[in-house]
């Protein structure tokens, strides 16, 4: 946008601003009709049926992301734009998802103002506890539970927690660092206030210091790694982005137990437009000032996303506890890996018909969850170009209408690239075209 | 809490915590009981009728706010939490805001890609501009319209947007004023971060410089005066906070026009737990760089939370639009008005009873949208006590389990507190009779 975060370039909007004119123009528009038709007059889905039985008007229609795709659109990938999930909440499972919030409901700023974090919903604190339980990712027991407008605001609580409150006066910020390849927001988010509590200080396998915060994103975005901190100075401390920590995406191989963990709705469930991420954390004094951050920055988080949230984690743990053996229709990780599965096949193939790019080795473990050998599927492709020619492949990839983003912005180099794997099907299977097609 | 933000001294959690502890110790466990099974079991509102007629399980029961009062509890007035209005939403009123949505709804970070807001659902944005039409207390046509996690989040988007890029680096952030009495929050969100983009600045009147961002909050928190900027150089730039200009709290004078204007749900309709605010902006490189923050600080604002809301302010309009005549019961400013008009009455008449204390006067004025002269009940009591000896009022209150916020946090003096006067009957009621019995 106009001003750049750090070193993000481009910008949600920019982005998905020329993907919206180009999508727009190059549509068949008799298409088109009968998409948003079928998408707002509720003919073919539950809730919009009930929707109509009810006789309610729909001048409050909901937005549906993204303009649809056609043969010849540009196809952003730029963002993890979970849409992937859409289908499977549209199906069983989405039925028993359905919140009805009446309007004098969850008026009030408080929850429960015995908790820390008393704006917590206590559903949502319950179904959190309860899917950590159930698919073993992370210990919750012992662990203070805190939500947060998406994960993106915790990380922001756990850099105010984490940072000396006197950083400031002293003129010394605290480092904030992450090992290359890191997720691109980190630098931005922690640097465009200009803070005089932290700042962005690179690689975190470069850096040379005592004291320092290191993001740990495990499975890594963007590359997929298995990862664990780097650095291991007794001043220095770690936050753990366990977004991808889900069954869909890497083997379950241990219940992570680190001082502070960071998840959002949005990788687990695809539920990116209602912004909810939850943060265990072990000390309860840290927790206390990641709960002022918010306090100061939002007063609180939605009840509206906590209510549906919880109504939606419970549908992803009943489908298992209720319903077992019933196939993928109401099992959420078991649909989310098979469609990942098949589109990781999908793009290999697609690189093996190409030959000019490469990706990361597929890492097989044993996940408790699955309870078998499976391999990993990443929510993110680490795409390579392998073409002496091509160094900056974010632009290459443009001139075929594909939407990426660039090596650069992860700390490493213009031969590669990120490639969202959660988009829709239509979105998925015309890239995999392209790349295929490229020579 | 741990880590004081600025000026705050005690923050939310705190104050309300210690309400919570004593709240459930004084209180009757019978009557709780009661009270909360008319609160969740559904037997007496739609909502909860229509939940108990589908089977829905009730494992996800929200939340109800702070507990119940009785006559000997700790009365909490700090914040302006508006339980005052679930009354209204539990009428007629509130079948009409009822919101069902599906699993599968508004997955996407999208919802419109062409907008500068690409977050904002067209239903929201409609709505807030239908309202504006219809209150007239403010300009929307030519203005761009934004969503924020309340009008928290949008005030430090005003901040980061109407702050040059390079403060930071050439060492001189902006200043950030108010005339006393300020908002408390403004200095503390202000500084929380240690930004180098801006910085508090306090009182407006005694502020030497040119430049500067002043915030204008009309009617003001906390005393509820009437307010136009104080300051006028031609390189500072204001922020109009009009959270409290609707029509239950004072007259409306004039369709507002300036620069920067935001608005909050909270105050308006009563949905603090929705956390839902909005800004009308004029320039567009304003307004991108306001988008630019929140999509670094949230990437965008809770769709459930904007499609509730556009559903709460479409029964406000059509109340109006569709049954004039029908009584308080669907018309929402009416109804907040007779309710604020006999709580000020009920003060006045306690004050005058008491002998200790003063108030500020009454401000008549004729209202457009009412279309006679009324006066303004502002929000906030502005409560000074006139005895010598009390140079510490909140101090006094405590003692009386009144718990108010102290005149020193918005940069007044110690004899004055900021009472809210939005709670629930039961607690204003409480309040009153012990200010009456003060001598």
């Amino acid at each position: 946008m106009v001003m750049g975060g750090g070193r993000e370039s481009g910008g949600m909007a920019a982005q998905a601003g020329k993907l919206g004119v180009v999508a727009s123009v190059a549509i068949n528009l008799a298409a088109l009709a009968v998409y948003l038709r079928r998408r707002y007059s509720g003919d073919d889905v539950a809730g919009g049926r009930k929707r109509e039985e009810e006789g309610e008007e729909l001048a409050v229609a909901p937005s549906s992301g993204k303009p649809p795709v056609t043969p010849d659109s540009v196809i952003n990938l730029d963002h993890g734009d979970p849409t992937m999930y859409e289908q499977f909440w549209r199906g069983d499972a989405g039925e028993r998802a359905t919140i009805v919030i009446p309007g004098w409901q969850t008026m009030s700023y408080f929850s429960d103002v015995g908790n820390i974090c008393w704006f917590l919903e206590a559903g949502f604190e319950r179904e959190v506890r309860r899917l950590h339980r159930l698919v073993g990712n992370a210990v919750a027991e012992g662990y203070h539970v805190l939500v947060g407008t998406g994960s993106t605001q915790l990380f922001q609580a756990a850099l105010y927690a984490l940072s000396p409150p006197g950083a400031a006066a002293a003129g010394a910020p605290m480092s904030v660092v992450s090992p290359v390849p890191y997720y691109s927001s980190y630098p931005a988010v922690t640097d465009f206030l200009k803070s005089g509590l932290y700042r962005w200080a690179g690689d975190a396998r470069t850096f040379d210091g005592e004291t320092y915060i290191e993001l740990v994103c495990s499975p890594n975005n963007p590359d997929g790694g298995v990862r664990e901190a780097v650095l291991k100075s007794g001043t220095g401390v770690a936050v753990h982005d366990l977004a991808y920590y889900w069954p869909q995406y890497t083997p379950i191989t241990e219940a992570a137990a680190h001082d502070v963990m960071l998840f959002t709705a949005s990788k687990c469930t695809g539920h990116a437009g209602t912004r909810l991420g939850w943060a265990l954390v072990k000390d309860r004094v840290v927790a206390q000032r990641m709960n002022k951050f918010i306090e100061l920055n939002t007063i609180g988080v939605s009840k509206d996303s906590q209510l549906r949230a919880a109504k939606i984690l419970k549908a992803i743990s009943d489908g298992y506890d209720h319903a077992p053996a019933v196939g993928d229709r109401t099992r959420l990780f078991h649909f989310a890996r098979r469609k990942m599965m098949a589109r990781w096949g999908a793009l290999r193939a697609a690189v093996a018909s190409s030959g000019i790019f490469s990706l990361p080795d597929e890492l097989p473990g044993y996940c408790t969850f699955a309870k078998e050998t499976v391999a990993a599927y990443p929510p993110f492709a680490w795409l390579r170009c392998e073409k002496e020619e091509v160094y900056d492949l974010e632009g290459y990839l443009r001139e075929c209408k594909i939407v990426s983003r660039g090596g650069a912005k992860f700390g490493a180099d213009g031969r590669v690239v990120r490639i969202s794997m959660l988009d829709t099907d239509e979105a998925f299977a015309i890239f995999v075209d392209r790349i295929a097609a490229m020579k």
